[in-house]
């Protein structure tokens, strides 16, 4: 009920994520009336969708503290709710990060070894995949070492079940790649990260750069919360500028409008390959259940990727396999960090 | 020297400015015999350039603290020596930054009340002049809310001399715009900025997210040197990427080949208009004189760029006004802080 286009694109969402998985039931939560008015419009639906009736509805606005404390009532924690109840095999939400990321830890909870959860997001590259994922980009505004430890282990697993790489690169988001760069709590997760390969079947590539976003030297790019959002948004921004200025350039003579409609069809192989609706989904990973947060902007394309994306996490046990990874990690883990410890003469 | 193209593309980036600013003389630092024989190939350079011999080179790899202690004979230190005589308006390095950064702090000192020097580099926006400025993008990792509020100074004033912006829009970068976003030192920035905005000449339109960089909304983007080096590589990562992208669509088949023929006058003029070579230089701002780094992989048209920026900085005495526009500011700051100080409940 909550993103910025309302019921309807969800609901034009869950029809053409069908057409894709026929075998997806959906519970969806939120008023009754609008919801059944919109499902009753498309025949695909018919004994597909169970509404689950909420009044209240969390908005854009909400304060993530607010909703905790009243959200009861609203369509987010229905959703959630239906996870934690074992009657929906993952959650998905247009509406507001912030609070979905907090009803998320309070109704799912974390799982077990787990200090802070993390948003994954996939970003283009140049691998014939054509994906990589990078983590933290949202769902808090700081990590300290072992945090980033855990989003390596986290982020590596998603791109096991969630792209099919077997023994994914991890690499640690930095200013440069030199062993002396970066703040203090990056030098440290370096330590930690490295000595955590093996138990996460995962390959160290080292510091990575912005520019390896997109490179294809790394599949899992791991950092804080704080600047995984700037990088996401600032690439976001960029892509959208550079084709708008093409745009502007294919419309700007008679000409080039006769050259874009020549090479159409390659262009539109192009917009299909950088169209940020097909990467649309950020993963909630640290959690006894999945969430995939949409963005709140998505249209009908938008939505579906992000459910048929719940889908498949959902159908290789994702949850169980993260949840054991990070359990068999942690002893390596331990080690690593008491290790790293005396190594970089702290405490911890 | 110290560039990835070594003295040749500095030598030829030189001839190219001299076409643009007929007006420049060089002092070119580092070995004699082969910068002699690089100019010799010139003609037009011919009584335009003095050779200042100098025997040691700062590599990319070395250590800005090293450089610091051992330095004294390379190019670097006798470039920036130049400056410092005052026998050069400004300096102009392909060179390693960190290096570069920390020998101006030593040879050139802080502008009084400066804490923290910054780089501030041009990126490409929607506006009718095509550039925001973004700072810092990587002179030092941390910056706290008085260093936020210098940057704000900087920026703006830079925005003024380099871009002829009269009252500049400055922003500050976060994950979010709402007001309780974001880390405690930016919230604390939010407060002194928005009190600086008469001191400094500028408006301040709050927080911005990465999507902001280039939407034209913001004309300086206030940021940590850790963010700002991750945002500026991942935005052109990204445009890289779609270049690519676009050059393998266009090459896909032969329909699509005639149609770039077709575009090819409008798709120069976008490449132009997104080409990083246009806005090749990083502005050093906070140093009693102008310094401005170039790309470490810059050619030619690169080098020229970074020298015309420096030439242009130079002629507005871009330190002088710089430096009483800190000055005027700073009574107001000091106030600002006291009472966001007394608001934030901190003892500062």
């Amino acid at each position: 009920m909550g993103g910025d286009r309302g019921a309807a694109a969800v609901v034009a969402g869950m029809a053409d994520s069908l057409a894709h998985c026929p075998d997806l039931h959906f519970l969806v939560h939120g008023s009754e009336p609008e919801l059944a008015s919109l499902i009753a419009k498309r025949p695909e639906l018919a004994g597909r969708a169970t509404i689950c009736h909420a009044e209240g509805v969390v908005t854009m606005e909400d304060k993530p503290s607010q909703v905790m404390r009243h959200g009861q009532a609203t369509s987010m924690w229905s959703t959630l709710d239906a996870v934690r109840d074992g009657r929906a095999a993952a959650a998905v939400s247009c509406g507001n990060t912030g609070a979905l990321m907090a009803l998320s830890m309070i109704r799912l909870r974390k799982l077990p070894g787990i200090n802070r959860p993390a948003i994954a997001c996939l970003w283009p590259n140049r691998t014939a995949r054509g994906f990589a994922v990078m983590l933290d980009v949202g769902a808090d505004i700081k990590a300290d070492a072992p945090d980033l430890l855990q989003y390596a282990l986290m982020g590596a697993s998603y791109a096991r079940n969630g792209l099919g790489l077997s023994r994914p690169r991890v690499g640690l988001l930095n200013v440069g790649t030199e062993e002396h760069k970066g703040r203090a709590e990056i030098r440290e997760a370096q330590d930690l990260i490295a000595a955590a390969t093996e138990a996460g079947t995962f390959d160290y590539v080292g510091f990575v750069e912005g520019s390896d976003l997109p490179s294809g030297r790394v599949d899992v790019i791991v950092t804080d919360g704080f600047t995984g959002n700037i990088a996401l948004k600032t690439g976001e921004g960029t892509a959208k500028l550079i084709g708008d200025f093409l745009r502007e350039a294919f419309n700007s003579t008679l000409l080039s409008r006769l050259g874009a409609l020549l090479a159409l069809g390659s262009l539109r192989a192009l917009q299909q390959r950088i169209d940020p609706r097909r990467v649309n989904g950020g993963v909630f990973l640290g959690l006894n259940g999945t969430v995939v947060k949409s963005h709140g902007s998505a249209d009908a394309t938008g939505v579906s990727a992000a459910i048929q994306l719940a889908r498949r996490l959902a159908a290789s046990g994702f949850t169980e396999r993260l949840k054991a990874r990070v359990a068999s990690a942690a002893a390596a883990g331990q080690d690593a960090r008491t290790e790293a410890g005396e190594k970089n003469g702290t405490a911890e």
